[in-house]
C-alpha cells in the first residue's frame, strides 16, 4: 500500500504541475528534492510570479522513522515508529477574482517495537477560497467533490463537506477560511469497507482536483480588478496565514516532524497586509463574501 | 497591587503613545476601549500610516475571571479564578533601516474557589527587531536595558537577555527573531525579593522603553533606503509573523482566553511578503543580519 500510494502520488504530482503549467503560460514549476534527516524525504515544485499563479506549490512526500514526542502526545500513543506519505498544493492566483485553492491527500501508518503495523489510515480532501464569490464557481468546485464522493458512498459528501467546513474554521475570527469543499482524515479499514476501498476514494478525490479547480482559475484569471481589489485580497491573505499558522494540523505536524520548513510554508501567500479592526463596506462584494464565510452554506 | 499596577500601565500608555507621535511628527493614535465578556477589557491605541510609524498598537488591557479550560492545562492548574493586566506595545517602522520594537509589562494573580490569592506574579520585557544591523543601536538598546536592571540585581540583566534569546526564537527556522533585550516571567515573591520588588523592578524596565527605542528610531527614521531593502524588509517581517502565531505565548494566551482578537494581532506587520527559500546573496549587509540571528551575541 506504500508503495502503491507513493506511485500514485508522484504521478498526481506530474499530472497536476503540467495542468497548471499550462493553464499559466507563463512560469515553470522549479523542482527541489530534500531528504529528512531522520528518514525520507521529498519532491517540491514550486511556481512563482507567473502570468496567472503569482506563487503556489504541488509537493509530495515521504517520511518516516520514531514518532517525535510531541506527536506522540498527539496520536495519543506512546514511543512507536510511523510512516507518512502525501501529497499537498496551494495554489495563489495574483488576480483577486480568481480564488486559491489547496489540496491534499495523505497516507499515514503507525507500527509496534517489533515493526509491525499497528495502524493505517488515508487522509485528504481540497478546498476553495475566493477573495470575491462568484456562485457558480462555488457550485463547480462543490460538484466535482460530489461527483467524486457518489462513486464510492451516498453518504460521503456531505459528511466530509461538513467536516471541511468544521476544519478550515478561523475559530478566532468566527469564519471559515473559505468556502470548503472536502476534508477527511483517519480513514481505516472497517467493517464496510477494506483499506483498498479508501485507498480507491482517496485517490478518485485526487484525480478530481484538476476538474474542480483549473476551469475556475481559466474563468477568472483574466477578470478585470481595481488596486482596491488586490488590497482585499492580501487582508484576506492574511486570514488564510492565521489559519496556517495557528489552526492547521498539517502545518503543525510539519513543523513537528522536522519536516522541510520551505516545503511546508509554501503554502502562505506572496504578498499579505494586516490593517487594524478592517470592516468592508455595507452592501459591498467584499461583504458578501464575509457573509458565506461566517454562514458556510449548501452548494448542491 | 493590582489596581497599583493598573495605574501604572495607563499613565505608561499615555507617555509612550505621546512620545512616539511626537517621534512620528504626522499621524496620531486612535483609541478603542473595549470590554470582554467573561471580565474585564482593555483600551487600546492604534497608530497607522504615519510619517515615520507605517503601523503599530500600545495596549493596555486588564481581563478576570474563570480562567479558561486551555489555560488550565497550560498553568497545571485546576478550576480556579485569575486576573491579567499588562501594556503590550508593537511598532512597526515605514523605513526598512529602522527596526521593529516590542515591550510589555504585565501582572498575574490566581485565586482559590474561596476567592483567596493564591499566587501572583510580574512578568515583562522588551526586544528590538532590525531589518538591517546597526551595531550601536543594538548596543545601545542592550545598554538601556543594563541600566534599567542594574538598578535592581546585578544577575538581572543577564539573565533576562538570555531568557529573552531564547523565548524569541524562531525554532522551525532556527533563528533568533531580533537582537534581544530582557524577557522575564514568573517573577515572585521569594526569600530575596518582595512582591513590591518585582513590581519595581518590572515598573523600571517599563520606563525605559522611550529611551531605549526613540534615539534609534529618530536616527534611522529619514535614512535613504532602495526597493530592495522594502523587500527584504517584507520578508523578514514574514518571520515576525511566523514567529507570533506559531510560537508566542502572550498572542496565544489572548486567543485562548477570549481576548479583543484587533488588539491581540495589532502585532503583525502592516505589508508582508513570503517568497518560496529566499536567501541572501553572499557578503551582503542582509546576510551579515542572518548571521546575527544565527547566533545570538552579547551587546554589551
Amino acid at each position: 500500500m506504500k508503495s502503491q500510494f507513493y506511485t500514485y502520488i508522484q504521478n498526481l504530482q506530474e499530472t497536476i504541475t503540467k495542468a497548471l503549467e499550462k493553464e499559466d503560460g507563463g512560469a515553470s514549476f522549479k523542482e527541489d528534492i530534500w531528504e529528512r534527516k531522520e528518514g525520507g524525504g521529498g519532491r517540491s515544485r514550486i511556481i512563482e510570479n507567473g502570468n496567472t499563479i503569482e506563487k503556489g506549490g504541488v509537493n509530495i512526500s515521504a517520511v518516516h522513522g520514531p514518532l517525535p514526542d510531541s506527536m506522540q502526545a498527539y496520536f495519543n500513543v506512546g514511543k512507536v515508529d510511523f510512516f507518512a506519505c502525501g501529497l499537498s498544493l496551494v495554489i495563489h492566483p495574483k488576480n483577486p477574482m480568481a480564488p486559491t485553492v489547496h489540496a491534499n491527500c495523505r497516507y499515514f501508518e503507525m507500527y509496534d517495537t517489533n515493526k509491525n503495523r499497528v495502524d493505517q489510515w488515508f487522509g485528504g480532501g481540497l478546498d476553495l477560497t475566493p477573495y470575491y464569490l462568484f456562485k457558480e464557481d462555488s457550485r463547480h468546485f462543490h460538484e466535482q467533490c460530489k461527483k467524486a464522493c457518489d462513486l464510492h458512498h451516498p453518504a460521503f459528501y456531505n459528511t466530509f463537506k461538513e467536516k471541511c467546513d468544521t476544519y478550515f474554521y478561523n475559530k478566532h475570527r468566527e469564519e471559515a477560511r473559505g468556502v470548503g469543499g472536502l476534508f477527511f482524515d483517519y480513514l481505516k479499514a472497517d467493517e464496510t469497507f477494506t483499506i483498498k476501498d479508501r485507498y480507491d476514494f482517496t485517490t478518485t478525490v485526487g484525480d478530481s482536483f484538476i476538474e474542480a479547480y483549473i476551469p475556475i482559475l481559466n474563468k477568472r484569471k483574466n477578470l478585470d480588478f481595481t488596486p482596491e481589489n488586490r488590497t482585499w485580497q492580501e487582508i484576506r491573505r492574511g486570514r488564510y496565514v492565521e489559519f496556517n499558522l495557528v489552526h492547521d494540523k498539517g502545518t503543525l505536524f510539519g513543523l513537528k516532524t522536522n519536516g522541510r520548513i520551505e516545503s511546508i510554508l509554501m503554502s502562505l501567500p506572496p504578498t499579505v497586509q494586516w490593517c487594524y479592526d478592517h470592516h468592508p463596506k455595507q452592501g459591498s462584494k467584499e461583504e458578501e463574501l464575509l457573509n458565506i464565510l461566517k454562514n458556510p452554506k449548501s452548494w448542491v
